[in-house]
């Protein structure tokens, strides 16, 4: 046979559950879009079509269902830890499992008396966590998306290449706005090591990502990127390696001279496309790249 | 000629508009996406393509920019009222002008020190309004979209209609969810009147959406509904009509009964498609009704 | 009361429906999205409640799919007639029923040997239809969206108006592109008149409309519009009244010449946004425009 | 210092570009957006701001409009080449480029006379082009997106691993139907190798890929996603091998029984989410795998 069977993997995708935990009239919400991937044994199945070693996809999508109710959702991370470890240990063809989670927040809607079950979905960022698990080893690698920032001043371009194509005047006083996709690896790997708490480690990180935003005076937005997985590395000892695409959401200034006009910086004219798009890895000295380097292939 | 032209209208649509404000070193910002809609004595360049009477799109475009410089943006509302005015009373063509304008919230990232110019896109809901002006008379139209809202409890729905097809078990505890889009039409329509304070309504009347929809114990989503826009009416005298469209964003309760597991109102399914929509306007006594009753035509 | 309640509609909205028909070894399909809009004397539910005029949203959700069963699904059109008379005539507090569809287009892959049961997605336009019913009138109107036509030549743009903030340069030659959103309204109100050919009348209607894009030499985009929806109206007795949306998909010319290079209408950037957006109607003579001037409101 | 820059790259993304090529009458239309990734020596700008190894993003802008006028868009694969050779060999510091290429297919609008420049916009699969050059060594990764096809019967799935959360029951004749997103890597390597005919694999391959899915009949999305794969690489020599991802686009059979209507797979429910998700490489035997696992990265 000339052809032969690569990486496989296959489960179901965008389980969407809301998990409530009521504590007497005071509720609270948990909101996850959980997708499952698994590997292992699986040749027959793609040569054949013998599902004899396959759990069906809807057997991982009640599994996620059932375990809502039965472990919680206490983060994003331990339920994935769950999830992952049950798919490798209880089934012998199954030899990696990978959980991908999105999780969007809500916030309390404060109303008059003691109810407390009222929300507002928040909107801002996506919070994201990928759990893998090969038996032996874990991989968590948490993020976040859609997370747009601005600086009003404080960002400077110039002093760069300029070939047969470059038209681009240079800049002293510009908009630096951006898109945060960012994923940070933990170097929690082993069952034996001591767990992060997933929740005051997402807090504090993406506050580092904000500050370190917000308080670099930039030269470029390679600049800006470097000093943002920096912080996270030098402030979050649990986290080893942080990945940033960065889109570069250019604001123009608007010529406002043909209407007899000056533009001080500002009238803007936000552009959708094309964009500059900025990506690296930030890692502490020592540990190894494993998080991809591009957030889509094609 | 057999055939004649009905209604028409034209205008440059989705011009996104940044503008800043500088207070020393405290920045503001303001980011709309304002789309001009023009109308008047058109026929010939429909019937012949004459543009003797055509304002290009392009130049509306323009002018939005160069008002934004000119007057500064107050509020989506106050700026929408100077560019209708503008096209209406300089073009002799144009009859009446319709501005529709998207504000995108943005909250200020604190950093240590003085320098107050970083700022985070909140992404919760997008506030609307929209201006139109014949010459004589005023019409705005302020409202807000994607606003996802969730009670999870305090809801029930039985005592209804059975036919041959209905299989709907009667619930008598069911999470509660939508996502608010509302309009709200102002009883300002002449120079002669004081105009409203466009923000503080705003923010008024979302409160008081948000509060109605926590607090009703709700039997329907028509009930709930009902309330949001009463709650307006009765605490907001510059509104006289107020339109929502909500759709019923279900969440099914997983049945965990084949795992050995009770779902005491603890796991819910988030469905996508099909959704419920539920739409009414709701109505100051002796006012006429004038938002369109279908937030889109086909 | 100082409230009041106005217009009010529900039902389920984009209901996905796949219905096959076997006809041997060769299938047919007909993949429809379903929207059902209730409305009659629904005051009490909104007012404290009480359902017991309510017709669950569920219920109209399975009355979607017993009728693909029961009657199939012979055109869009025909399948929401059916629909709109059964909830109008079979249950009495509803006075109105509008059913929505948006129809997907397949196409056969074929396949050496005689079973013919495998598809394609087309994926170019999505057709439109709406059913309004109340009891005693009908009102259908069709349509299609997403329909993204250009000519590289033969269109000009010149003699506009020139104000102060007009900086376009006049036009002689230009592509002109656009995403046709149509909708057009039948003659057909009665059931003692015929029913139109559903599905000869789309196919018909949309050729004339890609036709008259094509062979018209365009002054401006309204010419153009005025053009397709006329070519309607004079060649479709069936049809009273099209309603045109036509976003003007800018190609913009690059400016070679920092690059010493020349442009001879070869190489356009396709901006997205902003776009000018040009609508009308285009009525037959004698008849009423019913169709709204907005696919969107807000 | 505890933290270093790992993998980075950076470059403009989605340049729209439509290239317009006139053989007197008769013009003919290439559509894509290209997106520029560049890396090489760029520490510098990470550090410190330094641009002085930096070609802008704006530069890589102008170079594809400029290009395209220079050498045409014969086929996107050919225009990436000519691209990715420019930025590496041009500029010293810049050591590897990466070209994606979205290429939007249109479809002639044949009208009488002679004059053919009207085109309608196919809109089924968005074709794709990745070329990678480090100065010695070509990628070439083509694929396609978006692409839905179903088949109606002859998909079975029964003798699956049932575990406690299995609840699925077998299916003897079921829907099958999946949006193809496919993508795969051609041995050309190298300046010495003669080109492939790059238009002709492309239709060709596509082509294979329809009719594996199609005539295929099947116990398992697994076993029809190999035979895709495998149809490809047994049919096209210039081809090494490929990556599929295939969302299961569950078609559940309508529950009809509770309105005395017996559903014979005629009436079916196309669900959104959550849906399987089958991948997997199929290999030319002897060949390294390089095509990345995973379409997107979180």
């Amino acid at each position: 046979m000339p052809t032969i069977l690569g990486q496989n993997q296959y489960g179901k995708a965008e389980n969407r559950v809301v998990r409530i935990t009521r504590d007497g009239a005071t509720h609270h919400i948990k909101d996850l879009s959980v997708s499952v991937s698994l590997s292992g044994d699986m040749d027959e199945v793609h040569y054949s079509g013998s599902n004899a070693n396959v759990l069906p996809t809807d057997t991982t999508k009640n599994t996620v269902y059932a375990f809502a109710k039965e472990y919680g959702i206490e983060s994003a991370e331990q339920f994935g830890i769950h999830l992952a470890r049950h798919f490798v240990t209880s089934q012998e063809p199954i030899h990696r499992a990978r959980i991908r989670i999105e999780e969007y927040a809500w916030e309390r809607i404060e109303v008059p008396g003691e109810a407390r079950h009222s929300f507002a979905r928040r909107g801002q960022e996506t919070r994201l966590a990928q759990i893998t698990y090969d038996g032996e080893r874990w991989e968590v690698v948490s993020g976040l998306k859609d997370l747009v920032v601005l600086n009003s001043t404080d960002s400077e371009f110039w002093g760069y290449v300029k070939d047969t194509y470059t038209t681009l005047p240079e800049a002293y006083d510009r908009i630096l706005a951006t898109e945060v996709s960012a994923r940070w690896r933990f170097d929690w790997t082993d069952d034996e090591q001591a767990t992060p708490d997933w929740e005051t480690s997402y807090e504090q990180t993406r506050g580092h990502l904000l500050q370190a935003f917000a308080d670099t005076y930039s030269l470029s937005l390679q600049q800006t990127l470097y000093q943002m997985g920096s912080r996270v590395i030098d402030n979050r000892a649990e986290i080893d390696e942080v990945r940033l695409s960065l889109p570069n959401k250019h604001h123009f200034l608007v010529d406002l001279e043909p209407f007899g006009l000056k533009n001080k910086n500002e009238v803007y004219y936000a552009a959708d496309r094309p964009y500059g798009l900025i990506e690296a890895t930030v890692l502490r000295e020592g540990r190894e790249a494993r998080i991809p380097a591009d957030l889509t292939n094609l």
